[in-house]
């Protein structure tokens, strides 16, 4: 059960994440320079094999057990015209992850990752954020909880994803409220609208962002702006530190999750990269206010985790090097 | 065996590969369009599907067998210095290679994938190319032979690797001399070359080009400037296309060998995706006049096949999701 029954709560545990273990990172920094390579030639790999180690506290992991879990919810602001697509498919895609039919259950496989699901209350969309705040205080505290329960003490890497109609367009309005900036530059085209209905989609993210940015924190702001789904991912996000789970951050959704916990706790998602950039189209301006370098830039804009499930090939190829190669005195290789 | 004995005969054989089957990759675009994502939303997933089941003729393909092949080699330019690291380190990262030490064998194993290791005469490297052509017409054929011979015919998917000390000088002449432009534009620091041997490295590539460049084709080139392990790449990439098996391309000097057939008969490449874009000088530049856009960018520049080892990932995942997902009917969800 989660270590926290309100949001004061959630603040606590924010505030009492373990930090990288530094002893651990220089200890794969210095094995790193002796393994049969030039040195710096594995590029990023060299470098999230490290970054992994110190989340880890150990030298030299693997990757064993990674988990991704899928979070949906429902948004009252669907009723406005935002998605390409009916609320509804918000819970018949969430049948299709549990029947193995979605991207996601074929990367999952694809990547050896466990697939979980959790569907948030979908029969009680949020308020719409154009008319007051779209969660109240015990809403936003139960979703953060639903995230955090749904992290596998056992799992060695986390991708958290998501799906609900209408939710780029809570997060575009998060990142504004956040960030600053106006409300077209963060928002993007979603599941493909465009022409007027863009226009109208950009206009309520606006309304929302002038009702409820500087009302507060990161986590005031996610209860205005969010929605449940968003609110369990910066949950799970939180719980995967305080189990030294490094995280790998999804699309624009996921990262409009944790720019909330950066907003209430600075340095709450070091222990989070950035799977991939999106297509959509805040997701880079928001990776740069994260201060987080994507691995994959493949075009991807469907949520899910998809972008981050893909990336777990990456991070775990990573560790086989770093900690399967062997070294220039274990091999007979002359060193340069 | 090889289908050729003699220069014209490769010839001949890269004037008579097939071409992509456009009813299958047709096919798989109607497919494409039916499954549970919005129009679009996996990117270039999407593309990667479509071109694969376009090479391997069927609409809905999985890879089961993909094959990294290394071929390894001495070139007589090593004794100039060009090189961070003394020419016995071929034969040493061979043995590695074969206990499994290195990068590549992690990297394959992570992929899923078939390691095969050639040595081509490593007792006899090239000539030096500022002094003569790097190679004789029979040692080329050879070379070309071995590559050809490599492949698996039961392979679905081929990336092609290399190891040679030296041999990013010989591909950077070789891409100098194909494509046009200065020396200094497409030499790198290879293994981590600088200062002053980094311009001499610079130097030796514009001698080799200019007593080598504008005397033949493709072909003729790659015997001028190249050397075995180039040219047994590029016999497996044309191997790999007459047997309908795509190609993941891997750094600069693979894209040297690539471009090799390309400049002998336009269109040889048209089976293969560039799988990352590597930190070696030129790489970027080769990548735009092969027409190939990468897959990845994580500042690899090892060789070995490992950038491609690592798309491996990325194109068995585009089928994954292309073959393995419900479609919008089967799923019960309503299309946008």
């Amino acid at each position: 059960m989660a270590d926290f029954s309100d949001l004061d709560g959630f603040r606590a545990a924010l505030g009492a994440l373990p930090e990288l273990d530094a002893t651990a990172r220089d200890a794969a920094a210095e094995r790193n320079g002796q393994l049969t390579k030039p040195p710096g030639a594995l590029g990023r790999l060299e470098d999230i094999a490290q970054w992994y180690a110190g989340w880890r506290g150990d030298a030299r992991p693997r990757i064993e057990a990674p988990q991704i879990i899928i979070f949906a919810g429902n948004h009252g602001v669907a009723a406005r015209g935002v998605s390409a697509f009916p609320a509804e498919v918000t819970a018949q895609m969430v049948l299709n992850f549990e029947h193995g039919g979605a991207a996601i259950n074929q990367l999952a496989r694809a990547a050896g990752a466990r697939l979980d699901v959790r569907a948030l209350a979908l029969d009680r969309p949020t308020e719409d954020f154009t008319q007051g705040p779209a969660l109240l205080a015990d809403d936003l505290v139960e979703a953060l909880a639903t995230g955090w329960d749904a992290v596998d003490p056992a799992a060695d890497l986390l991708v958290v994803g998501e799906m609900g109609i209408a939710n780029t367009t809570s997060a575009a309005a998060l990142a504004a409220a956040l960030l600053g900036g106006d409300a077209e530059h963060w928002t993007g085209q979603g599941t493909g609208v465009d022409g007027a209905e863009f226009a109208n989609k950009i206009s309520i993210v606006a309304e929302g962002v002038a009702l409820h940015s500087g009302q507060g924190d990161g986590l005031e702001t996610l209860r205005r702006l969010g929605g449940r789904e968003i609110a369990a991912m910066a949950g799970a996000i939180a719980r995967a530190r305080a189990l030294r789970i490094p995280v790998i951050l999804d699309g624009f959704i996921c990262g409009a999750a944790a720019a909330c916990l950066a907003h209430t706790s600075p340095g709450a998602i070091d222990h989070c990269i950035a799977g991939h950039l999106s297509a959509e189209g805040g997701h880079g301006r928001l990776l740069n206010a994260l201060d987080k370098a994507p691995l994959l830039a493949l075009g991807l804009r469907l949520g899910e985790g998809s972008g981050a499930a893909l990336a777990i090939h990456i991070v775990r190829a990573a560790l086989e090097c770093h900690s399967g190669m062997a070294t220039f005195a274990e091999a007979g290789v002359s060193a340069g």
